[in-house]
């Protein structure tokens, strides 16, 4: 293994650690002793990456935006649809979402790690400007507003969710927003082809890591 | 004064102080003393009402949802537009909302005091299911599903704005928000007749506050 590509792994482990142990005990419990025994690296690796446990709370919340969250469709609009509901589909398995979650849940953690919501209007904000180059967007719609209005109420949506049902039902509630927020942004013949149904945070998860495996067999046999 | 107007006006004035310390030091740090003083009522009065600062806190967030927040429409749906809209412009100066939101902020303090959620999810489903009567509101909405959509996204909306400005956009977060989802639930011909300008709540509350003074008025003349 190059060196190179074993630091990424344990860069990459010492993340998932820290994740791990901010999801559950969150940030102020949280030693840097038992996320080193958590990611099963040396102490002067994990030094070598993030020099306390402040800069590790960053990289977390920064690992949350993933831009492998969908497949390229022919409407931009569904690789949106795509993002919030794979998002929606991971929450309740994926340590880094919870533990992103459980750092920015309050002013305190927000206005001391940042969290994932400038990288996520970005996100949107991209893909909705795709959107409306190629005319699925109707004329009025301002991208930014529309991803900034957007994060609102996922925030809240998940919000709820976790409180009233431990996430379980997130796919259903963000299906429903995205049904509710759609005829403002989508053109009627747009409209019409988009697949919201909750269950489409499953389906297309289970494309990509089919794709994912296809990809990596190429390699096998290259 | 009778007794009986006494009672109630010591009560509210008990919330209100205790909405004053939650909202300004939370639940954890606010002490009976703390609120006692602030109140200016007696030891006894206070522990009359309220026998514990838990029931306080319930007590407060019940408070949170005041009846007269908009007034009566020709559309049904502008008075949902009205309470959304009167609250948002309301949030940053009425302490007992921001005592309710700072009571309600995590998930400890939702499991133990609950949260004024629920009454929202009636209020504004109430609302709905009139205007679907009147045939304002598109055939396949569902009032609860569309309550509990716009809930889950108004929390989150409060919660980024919170942290963007202090509130200070909530106004027009909120008037983007109902242009969003209004499309989804209005039929076209409500939908145009609808105010959401950002200055809707200003305009509302002081059209509550001269409605308010003339009761008085007319009262003072009787």
């Amino acid at each position: 293994m190059a060196q190179q590509e074993r630091a990424i792994r344990t860069r990459r482990a010492v993340i998932e650690a820290a994740a791990s142990v901010f999801a559950e005990r969150g940030y102020a419990a949280a030693t840097m002793a038992e996320i080193l025994q958590q990611a099963g690296v040396t102490k002067g690796a994990l030094y070598f990456h993030f020099e306390s446990k402040e800069v590790l709370a960053q990289a977390v919340i920064n690992a949350q935006v993933d831009t492998e969250l969908w497949m390229p469709r022919e409407l931009k609009l569904q690789e949106w649809v795509d993002v919030g509901m794979t998002l929606a589909h991971r929450i309740p398995d994926d340590v880094i979402l919870l533990a992103g979650i459980r750092l920015s849940a309050d002013m305190q953690g927000r206005s001391r790690f940042g969290s994932a919501w400038p990288a996520w209007i970005g996100l949107v904000t991209g893909l909705l400007a795709q959107a409306k180059e190629r005319g699925e967007v109707l004329p009025h719609v301002d991208p930014v507003e529309t991803a900034e209005c957007f994060l609102g109420a996922w925030v809240g949506t998940q919000l709820v969710s976790e409180t009233e049902s431990r996430w379980s039902d997130l796919g259903r509630r963000i299906s429903v927003l995205y049904n509710h927020v759609l005829p403002a942004v989508a053109t009627p013949a747009a409209l019409v082809r988009l697949d919201t149904a909750p269950d489409r945070g499953a389906r297309v998860l289970a494309e990509l890591q089919e794709a994912a495996a296809d990809r990596e067999l190429v390699a096998v046999q290259a």
